[in-house]
């Protein structure tokens, strides 16, 4: 996996995102918001790791629409990380009266904060924003990483059992690309007839190219048009985009790796 | 448009999904969450109105895994409600220290807020949840409904001038459904092999069937599988569900109208 200088991340410290960007560098910058992480990385500031695609909760999208909007932005890599949510409180377990956490751990918990009885549940920007506030409550807890639980000396902590894998897959971006990955990225808005996205899915259909990854997002200056998100892995070659390009308004080739 | 009896909405009062359901019924009731509504409807205690898709954030996860995993829970109709976004606070504008919102309309009024200086911003449940803890609030702003803000006395409003269309769609749900509508939504589990999205979608492409929507979200019990929400216009028959049914793992008619 490739080493590389600073990368941006979303912070505070302590978020699965700050466990993604480990894997890619070592001088590792939290920021507040996706957006704001696109933002550095257009301005040639360094890399950014963002969450694209979660096993339970389906894609990110202010990170599909980050790469849509900044169209000098490629997919470098990705990687998937294990999410695995901890109940952690610097308090005695039975102290807890409000706990704090991100919507997507909240409701990954629901059945684990409903055998807890009447607590206040309290929304968060991200997972390790809930360990640093439940540090400083004194009937706090937070639903965080392990990672986030030791930053914060939240030392009380239970793992709570996912119903179903959850595994949130990260990728690392910039202003490069490499041509010679596996797996490539388009983002397409097709016309608006009947037809279109089969033609040009077809595309990859007819050589057996697999399609990984298809989501439709809005194009938020027209009401009810689209662009999709796709991800397919397999041989390609300039003639593959081409075709493409001949079923589309409009393509950006957003990398490969 | 139908009216019917008990209607459950995404409370508390004054939402945009009251607005919604205003459309369809008389006897509405408020629940505290789009799931809460699926499980209200699932036991015959009534219809539920349910936000499906917005013009800017794409589509209403909730609702769409609640169509899937209820199989007896059918889509009956559907209606489109702009979203005018308010700032409304029952103190003068200078005095407003809080600004409490639902996450997607603190998106919208991003650029607004940012012109009012340092805010500390409070994430909610709903527009109107956040009106009701706004009216409670010495120092505290809504972002809101025009409605929710008379509903809790909330005098000073500003209208916020959303820079894209938006809109968000509701669709009314229920255990009965009408065949003769003229959309349709279909769930579809498709094999997993390359092509399998291409010959399903192919058979409406065929019919030069427009295709409204195509989401796909998650199936929560395996990483990295699918399944696809889409909704058709154009004159169906058996024969065209029977052709969809070839080509799929799984597939839900989940209603017409």
């Amino acid at each position: 996996m490739m080493k590389i200088s600073v990368v941006f991340y979303l912070g505070p410290p302590g978020s699965f995102s700050h466990e993604a960007a480990e894997r890619f560098g070592s001088d590792l910058k939290p920021e507040r918001s996706i957006s704001a992480i696109f933002k550095r990385v257009s301005m040639n500031e360094g890399y950014g790791v963002v969450p694209v695609e979660n096993s339970i909760e389906g894609p990110v999208n202010e990170t599909l629409d980050g790469l849509f909007r900044y169209e000098d932005i490629y997919v470098m890599a990705s990687v998937e990380i294990p999410i695995e949510i901890f109940l952690a409180s610097k308090c005695d377990r039975g102290r807890i009266r409000r706990v704090y956490s991100h919507p997507h751990a909240i409701a990954e918990a629901k059945d684990y904060l409903e055998s807890m009885g009447d607590l206040e549940v309290v929304r968060t920007n991200s997972t390790s924003e809930a360990a640093r506030l439940a540090s400083m409550d004194e009937a706090g807890a937070a639903l965080c990483s392990k990672k986030a639980a030791i930053e914060y000396g939240l030392s009380n902590m239970d793992r709570i059992d996912p119903a179903t894998p959850n595994i949130t897959r990260f990728v690392l971006i910039g202003r490069e690309y490499r041509k010679d990955g596996s797996r490539h990225v388009m983002l397409c808005i097709i016309p608006d007839r009947p037809g279109s996205l089969h033609s040009l899915i077809g595309v990859l259909a007819n050589r057996g190219i697999n399609m990984n990854m298809i989501y439709s997002r809005p194009l938020r200056d027209s009401v009810w048009k689209y662009y999709f998100y796709i991800e397919f892995s397999g041989e390609v070659d300039e003639d593959l985009f081409a075709s493409m390009k001949q079923q589309s308004v409009k393509i950006l080739y957003k990398g490969s790796f």
